[in-house]
């Protein structure tokens, strides 16, 4: 197997200390993860966290020593140039270049899946950057069309329809051939990740799923052909299912997967049941993307108080999409 | 304190079996409360629960007698004539007359709070009566301009800007006016159940609340007003607060109170949270209405298998709203 490469998100967040803390928590990921970053960042955290493991700069992938945390210094940057937990042009730009060498050397097939720790958007933008988030960077870089993002923690899972758009967009969004899309790219990850028969669910978009047609007409007109489509592909799969009890549902173990139709109708539930341990993956690309669910915590950054949690599970989430990959 | 009225709902529903079954587990409650309903119906779900507690059979709410449960016998149904489990005019048509009666003897003061058991809203447009639900039943009755469906339950509670209409209806009703009412709404409410200093916060209606106006202007344009102009009333409320964290907040106790935009962005939490336990309040009206948080559930209809424990917390809320308002 490939090892995958975690990328340390914008430096003056806790991209760094949740990066080092959980390979510094369990040897097996040490030995199968390489942090693609800047040294004297990821130094200074190391001296923070008063770590014993030593870190070991690498030139390449390819020149990985088990036994220390591996280090692609992407781009070099003191301590002392970055204001911890202060947006930068600096800190935006960093971040952006450590993405797009960690997606260069897996297009490359140098390396494996590609982990992402917390950017921050203001910063990326004043660096030059104009991407909407990390998920852009990679459909852009590796030139891919049709991807959605997936929610992903042990007791539920969900891939989003639209996310960072407005509600009446997110609206115009929902029709036959996305849903559709969502629903196959949802089943083929389940599949990926060694559910061998997944149970979707397409979650409505209309109160009660619109009631017939009397709450709005995208349930009954874009939701359900996409559903029977996807049904005489041989997906299993039911809905749309009302909003209010499809998560419910899946909790219980109804669903393996739910379809939501917008952002908050599956960051809701997920963030409410899964705040410390859910994983964001990026369906769709040529390589495996996973990245923690939350953002750079500008408030506690640089105190090596940051949780690994989330972190943790976007590593073994990541293997575990690249063993059955492999 | 005047003494709650339920009504038992639709009679093919569990309804009935849920009213009986509440007041049969606890005397408290039972000699607070009428039931408002049909006679042949409660008896024969008094026989499938072979209770012991005798029913009587009151005129007037005056009547009242003590150690009984005491009905109200609004329609004459025999059991024969309500095929239990199936939609039908005389079923709906009968859900609205104990309505009715309910209500008119809580705006003459003879009673207290009403508390409803579900009804069929289809089945209540066969019987001839065009309403949405209850809560459109209760405004009309009622005269009453301004309400909110509130959700309550221990762990939180929900008002709503707007619920059963279209996501894209739901958008445009997010105005200043409305969102402010609501606040008031659910101020009022939490001050009404002892709560004496209650922190409220507006629910966002775009994803990240809009990201300075990046995903739509509504957050910026029409909450964040409200919200200011519920400061400068003296409310303690916060807003817009992102919608993928703020229930998660007020879970955690940072919030007593959260102003949804919308149907789902309410019920799908809530609905996660206290599934058994939810409660739901009309907020505005001239009498105290609280209702079970679930539907007719034709499904189990009949066999006295119904949960009552939503009907229990329905009762207890609408004692709790009574005895702060008397």
């Amino acid at each position: 197997m490939k090892r995958a490469v975690i990328t340390m998100g914008d430096p003056a967040g806790v991209g760094p200390e949740i990066s080092l803390k959980a390979l510094l928590s369990e040897e097996k990921l040490r030995n199968e993860t390489i942090i693609a970053g800047s040294e004297g960042i990821l130094r200074h955290a190391h001296q923070t966290l008063q770590a014993e493991i030593p870190l070991h700069v690498i030139e390449q992938p390819e020149d990985f020593q088990p036994g220390a945390i591996n280090i692609l210094d992407v781009l070099p940057l003191d301590y002392q140039t970055i204001a911890i937990g202060k947006v930068s042009e600096i800190a935006g730009d960093a971040a952006y270049r450590y993405l797009e060498r960690a997606i260069g050397l897996a297009m490359e097939g140098r390396t494996g899946p590609v982990v992402t720790a917390p950017l921050n958007k203001e910063a990326l933008h004043k660096g030059g950057h104009h991407y909407d988030g990390h998920t852009e960077i990679f459909a852009t870089l590796t030139g891919t069309k049709s991807y959605t993002m997936m929610l992903w923690s042990e007791l539920m899972s969900v891939v989003h329809v639209s996310t960072h758009t407005s509600l009446r967009n997110a609206c115009d969004r929902v029709k036959i051939e996305r849903v559709l899309d969502c629903i196959r790219l949802g089943h083929q990850a389940m599949k990926k990740l060694g559910v061998s028969h997944p149970k979707i669910a397409a979650a409505g978009l209309n109160p009660h799923s619109g009631e017939a047609g009397l709450f709005g007409t995208e349930d009954r007109d874009e939701i359900r052909p996409a559903v029977e489509q996807a049904i005489a592909e041989g997906i299993d799969c039911e809905g749309p299912v009302p909003p209010d009890t499809v998560f419910l549902k899946a909790t219980q173990k109804q669903y393996d997967l739910v379809v939501a139709m917008y952002h908050d109708q599956g960051h809701i539930p997920m963030k409410l049941l899964a705040f410390d341990s859910g994983v964001n993956v990026t369906l769709g690309l040529p390589i495996i993307r996973t990245s923690v669910d939350h953002g750079t915590a500008f408030d506690i950054a640089g105190k090596g108080i940051a949780r690994e949690e989330s972190m943790l599970w976007a590593i073994r989430l990541a293997n575990r999409f690249a063993n059955h990959a492999s």
